[in-house]
């Protein structure tokens, strides 16, 4: 290879790591390994940093322990102990045999906290003030460690106590302004909101979306003070906690996206789709139980895909709003209850207003007020059905510990299409009984 | 009324504008509004600011333009804009005419941005430096400032020209421990990103998700330095637009709550309810042409539910990638045939397992080896389908200048339906009419 920058490269240079992440994702695997190879360190580090966990193991392979090493150290911490969950333990002990003590221990220190809690989350590069500081102390670290690589957006400085617990924060603005033999005590504002290391992400989640903080100091279960989550970082768990809700709902994964590979999108999604079937067949079974019905008007195999459409269309509504709600930590467990008796209510009225209308149309187009009148019955009664199954469904799921998005749509559709079978056929069955037919 | 603090509204003081809010939202109005009486205008406009859309109004008609004025003027001018979009047009002439000149310039060029643009979102508030000025001059202007009613979680500042047109950028940070007489032209970063005020919400979401970036500064259509958003407005605004595309996948308006009034959940969901029975007919009329095949073949009827619901599941997991994926702005528009032809293979291999376990099932269950083939093909067929409808109809209605989401479950599952019982109905018949039954 000669020394001359190559052609392909240079359109490269000058992308933002993200967007170069971005052509990493799209490159074949082996051509994604040449380019990071070819780039410049921290130009390939800040990449590595931005690319999705499926694809980024399979990248970081291209690299030996020193290379990695090498990788790592020009990257914020928080984005290297990220990149070095992803490979092997033995890989892992060897870079960080290669790094500094202080940058390994440092790692080692974020590496404890499993990556869906605020310590996954948070970075532990921060600026604490002792409380018997004076202004012009304060300001003196701070210009230290400005040479340092310390982050610029700085606003908020964090105090500790000589058992680095946090006890208050002094705005670097205020800082700046006060007379600098003031102690840092005196300035400092002590009702400090803070998160403890191991809240889960989705709760920190919904604290910045009902608080709107900029940002919050990490505390240990000893309340020092480890770390700083900023709302810049809190954007990506939303992000990713939204989209995570979503695709559990219909039976995917959590992070699959419409590049992944083929056999990524099989693997995942095929063994829903099986679960899917089982419960289809369980609809099935119960049209089977009136086959004879069906055998004899044969017009009400015409109205199964409308009664059942129309409970999971209704049922759907439903389940969006509380798994939403529940996610954004809008629905208390005691509301419900409330929530069930308002569903109620709308289905029951929405239901009426859709069942008349099968309901006449029933009558005519087939010229049968008995069909219209089981097809009008059954609607709203699946509706209600719809109701209670889209409530109780996350609800439910989120009792027994697991998400209340999980393939929720697939056990929504399941109580919707077997109750909306049974009320009409079973009520069809009834009328034909009556009638004597 | 006594002058003394009435009991109940002692447990409502030391609560955060956020919860209060949430209050609000969960009391009856009339009750709402007598809180919000008893409230110091701080607290209560501070609540105010929190409350959702759908209340607001409501709670708004308890106050007079005095009043009104008077709860805005505690509030950041952002905030105060938006409860001012709330109000009746002359009730918001009479409050800006109560407020000062200089207090309704600001709210008056904020509310000429619709809330659906950066313009909507960011705030007024910002420092802007002189390149011209030393940094000492500078750190005299922040110190005036920061007597105001400035926010104090600021770390950058902006640079603008003598046009106010934005040209650079500095940190806090450096400019504290810069020499005094230095001019910020020297120590400015002139490579400073920025978004225009006339931006989408949606894509100011996209730029922050992907890029990471703590905040970013606002210019007009003449780079003018109009405003500045933070990553904790972006936030809320990601939050909201995840709810919104999840809501209206499955015909739900993209603000409703588990809690919102009823009659509010009746009006906004049943026009998608009547859309979705019209569908539903489209798929019974379907049905409907194979009356006679169903009649000489009942068994028949008991398949329907798997096939079109096997559709429906898989054509919602692409549906769903597809949507987040756009939403995210990682499904560039020169993508898409690729994540077609991908959701093909995955379609054809996934709708192959299923297909040959249907056939099995078929054929075990009504001993008919004919019905098996006819509902494995079926699925097949049906799979290749939802995969085309989940990739076509988020473009399509993104090319048609709507929202990616919407209702697009809804028009799914009508293409999944009819697909499916076109297939395996119209397979059926010839089926009967090859065996000469």
């Amino acid at each position: 290879m000669t020394q001359e920058t190559p052609v392909f490269l240079k359109e490269y240079l000058d992308l933002h790591a993200a967007d170069l992440a971005d052509r990493l994702q799209r490159l074949d695997i082996e051509e994604a390994r040449e380019l990071l190879r070819q780039l410049p360190p921290e130009k390939a580090a800040a990449a590595l940093a931005e690319v999705d966990r499926e694809r980024l193991a399979g990248l970081l392979e291209g690299f030996d322990a020193h290379q990695l090493s090498g990788l790592l150290s020009s990257l914020p911490p928080e984005d290297a102990a990220d990149l070095l969950q992803e490979v092997s333990a033995g890989t892992r002990r060897e870079v960080l045999a290669e790094l500094s003590p202080e940058s390994a221990e440092g790692l080692r220190a974020l590496m404890q906290y499993p990556e869906d809690t605020v310590g996954g989350v948070m970075s532990n590069r921060f600026i604490a003030l002792r409380t018997d500081m004076t202004v012009e102390e304060a300001l003196q670290v701070l210009r230290a460690q400005a040479r340092e690589e310390y982050p610029e957006d700085i606003a908020y400085l964090y105090v500790t106590d000589a058992n680095r617990r946090l006890v208050g924060i002094v705005s670097l603005r205020d800082l700046v302004f006060r007379r600098p033999d003031r102690r840092i005590s005196e300035i400092m504002n002590a009702d400090v909101k803070f998160v403890r290391a191991e809240t889960d992400r989705e709760e920190l989640a919904r604290l910045f979306e009902h608080y709107h903080y900029p940002g919050l100091p990490v505390v240990d279960a000893e309340g020092r003070l480890v770390g700083v989550v900023k709302a810049s970082d809190v954007l990506e768990v939303v992000t990713r906690e939204a989209t995570e809700d979503m695709q559990l709902m219909v039976g995917l994964s959590g992070e699959e996206r419409a590049l992944s590979p083929w056999f990524y999108s099989v693997k995942r999604r095929l063994p829903w789709l099986y679960i899917n079937l089982a419960t289809a067949f369980l609809a099935a079974f119960v049209v089977g139980l009136f086959e004879d019905t069906i055998a004899r008007w044969t017009a009400l195999a015409i109205f199964l895909p409308v009664i059942a459409g129309q409970g999971g269309n209704a049922g759907m509504q439903t389940l969006t709003v509380i798994i939403r709600d529940l996610a954004l930590g809008e629905l208390a467990p005691q509301d419900g209850r409330r929530a069930l008796f308002k569903e109620l209510l709308v289905a029951l009225l929405n239901g009426l207003a859709v069942g008349i209308v099968v309901g006449l149309i029933g009558w005519w187009w087939k010229g049968s007020p008995a069909l219209g009148l089981v097809a009008g019955v059954a609607m709203v009664l699946n509706q209600l059905a719809a109701a209670v199954a889209g409530v109780w469904i996350p609800l439910g799921l989120r009792a027994v510990g697991l998400d209340p998005a999980l393939a929720s749509s697939i056990l929504l559709t399941t109580v919707t299409d077997v109750a909306g079978f049974f009320f009409f056929l079973g009520l069809a069955w009834l009328g034909l009984h009556w009638s004597g037919l």
